[in-house]
């Protein structure tokens, strides 16, 4: 099945803001394995929006229209399309009904020309938006369907695959019932890398869709599986994770929604371990990606972010003669760092990274992206060397990542002999 | 002048990646005052290609093109467009030996389908690309002008405003020999607000245009004024910004590529001020912003994330006594904690923000999003209090957006009075 997408809106073709809707929409569709023909942004202009709709109709077995769809005179799609159809339009009154009971429970003040978003063209489907209160709709000409839902990304997000997805699959009579998706996330190792491990597994299995997204800097794969069985696509998708883990596990971080913090979060949180951070070249980095995870206070002790010597002396109690004699950007430091704000905590844990992130600060012997990364638990402690690239901000990241990486590790082997 | 914009690639239509060339393309013809008729994005693939350039052409007096210019099978964009037009290809000998030339300086090694990158169209012209190995080109249709440029989005942020600006006016006989920009950077104040105190402004100036980009939490006015006469055009954009400043005065924090903590930075430099900072709620985001700016080390010398009351107590001599009358988000829990860090770190200016970022901790006295953000010099210290909403991540970028911003205006007062 062939998907053109249309977004309207003169804030996306004055560069105002980024379009986000489009690369979310194709990359759902191209999860279900339909081909995306084209994609269009077209400004608020009733002659735009025509001229796009029928050049995608041409190219497309269904368009996804976003945006236009408020209660403003800008917004003009519902109306640019019944006229590119030759179409009347009709007031929805139970679709008005509900929109007034919403703004009376948002507490939101009614004025008239929200009725206008009650308002489709002559055959329209109309669907439910839950979290907003412009509607969406579909309508079918010559075989072909067009949706048209709003262009807020959080009302997209909500619909598309709630609504959106399920009326495609029907109208083109996909014989899908089930569709089962799962994101696995990697980091350590290289696009390229993953690309050619996973071609040599396996996974000729039925329904299977797979789909690669880099996300610096991380790598994702995303298996779909879609069936008419709700039991074998569940079975199927959790063999493709298998075969795909086996040959990845240790750069397979978490799955989904999860992110590098929140199973560091979860792991310390179940553990009932405590852990407390220093940083230098990271400037804070690290805490912050911990704190944004809700709860994180119940192990999340401190971090310090100790840019002078004398804060490493004075704050961790790092000794001036390590400074002196291995220089602060060393194993030593980084070792002296991680045992000090442990102790200083009083934590089971203790994280520190000490580096150059430049632009200025190199040597010969310890050039900009230099960092030293150390992990102590009051037995032995763990320090990696590495040398990152890439601009000031980009070395931060990086650390910020390995960091959180050689910890992630570090809980995984704990728990495990626990 | 109306402009269509085409991005090509297989990783945008299926969603790997986000493509940020028609955003950024459009915002610069908007600045121009040129109309984007339309922004289309197609895979490479052939056909494709070829209808979504035609469909822009009928649009638009300029096309511009971006993608599918490496050396691999699956970049079709110059083979398509000479299908589209009916032209043969030639190989640009002195561009080939350019190309060479790169391989050999970065020290890549070259591979024969690179010489690809030197084939274009009959009758193109060669736009050189100063950073990388495809260069791009233009090609005269009818009167139309199309425009060819690599994908790489750092590619285009170059090559867009040294080269293709210039040809697109000169093309177009647009009366413009000089045109300057400045962006106005504003923080504490709504959209709306600025729109409306920008439209009580005389602007009614030669050769200039206006656009507002909203770039959370900061808002952006961008005066672009065009003109043949250097001197004038300077004048008229120097009058414009003045005008709008004056207006709009407290909310101005920088132009151009500045950033608040790089103004931030820039002062405490000039001055030899020094700082240190406490963070609760922000978990080290205030300093993970700081240290962004390279030679941050000059003025900062430590930051201590305290979670708990006991770090809060140990770290910064927070009185026990004040966070268990008035809590550890308090105003006089913030004022201890900014006092505290200040003499810790012996600086001259401790920040201190204390707050609750949620989802859970909330109080009817107290509810999620409650913030306390104090600055102490030693002498009198200011303290003020927020209440944000819409979640933990927005919670604590406003907190550090704010702590930055009551800095800034400490500094401009205290660098006015000096």
């Amino acid at each position: 099945m062939n998907v053109g997408i249309l977004t309207i809106g003169d804030e996306l073709t004055s560069g105002m803001i980024q379009d986000t809707n489009s690369a979310y929409i194709s990359a759902e569709c191209n999860d279900e394995r339909w081909r995306i023909a084209a994609m269009m942004s077209v400004g608020d202009d009733g002659r735009a929006i025509r001229g796009g709709l029928e050049y995608l109709i041409g190219l497309s077995d269904a368009v996804i229209v976003t945006g236009g769809l408020g209660p403003t005179a800008d917004d003009k799609t519902t109306a640019s399309i019944a006229d590119a159809f030759d179409l009347g339009l009709y007031t929805d009154e139970s679709v008005l009904n509900e929109i007034k009971a919403r703004f009376e429970r948002f507490r939101i003040k009614w004025t008239e020309n929200n009725t206008k978003q009650a308002i489709f063209p002559d055959g329209a489907v109309v669907i439910d938006n839950p979290i907003g209160t412009a509607w969406g709709y579909s309508l079918k000409r010559n075989g072909k369907l067009i949706v048209v839902i709003p262009g807020v990304p959080a009302e997209v997000k909500r619909m598309f695959p709630e609504s959106i997805i399920p009326l495609l699959r029907k109208e083109f009579k996909e014989p899908v019932r089930y569709s089962f998706k799962r994101r696995i996330k990697l980091f350590g190792i290289a696009e390229a890398k993953v690309d050619e491990t996973v071609s040599e597994i396996d996974l000729d299995l039925p329904g299977i869709s797979l789909g690669f997204y880099p996300r610096f800097p991380e790598n994702h794969i995303v298996i779909t599986v879609r069936g008419d069985d709700e039991e074998t696509a569940r079975r199927t998708i959790d063999l493709a994770q298998t075969r795909i883990v086996e040959r990845l596990e240790k750069y397979v971080f978490g799955y989904d929604d999860e992110t590098l913090e929140s199973i560091i979060a979860s792991m310390l949180m179940e553990s009932g371990l405590t852990i407390s951070v220093a940083e230098s070249c990271t400037g804070g980095l690290i805490t912050d990606r911990l704190t944004n995870v809700p709860g994180s206070s119940m192990f999340l002790d401190r971090g310090v972010v100790v840019y002078s010597n004398v804060s490493k002396t004075e704050l961790l109690g790092v000794p001036m003669a390590i400074l002196e004699t291995f220089g602060a950007v060393s194993e030593e430091t980084a070792v002296s760092m991680a045992d000090g704000v442990r102790k200083s905590g009083k934590t089971d844990i203790g994280l520190a990274v000490t580096g150059i992130a430049g632009p200025t600060g190199g040597t010969e012997e310890k050039p900009v992206g230099t960092v030293y990364i150390a992990l102590s638990d009051g037995g032995a402690s763990v320090c990696r060397k590495y040398l990152f690239r890439w601009g000031r901000r980009r070395i931060k990241e990086l650390t910020s990542q390995w960091a959180l990486e050689i910890l992630r590790r570090f809980l995984v082997e704990r728990l495990r002999h626990d």
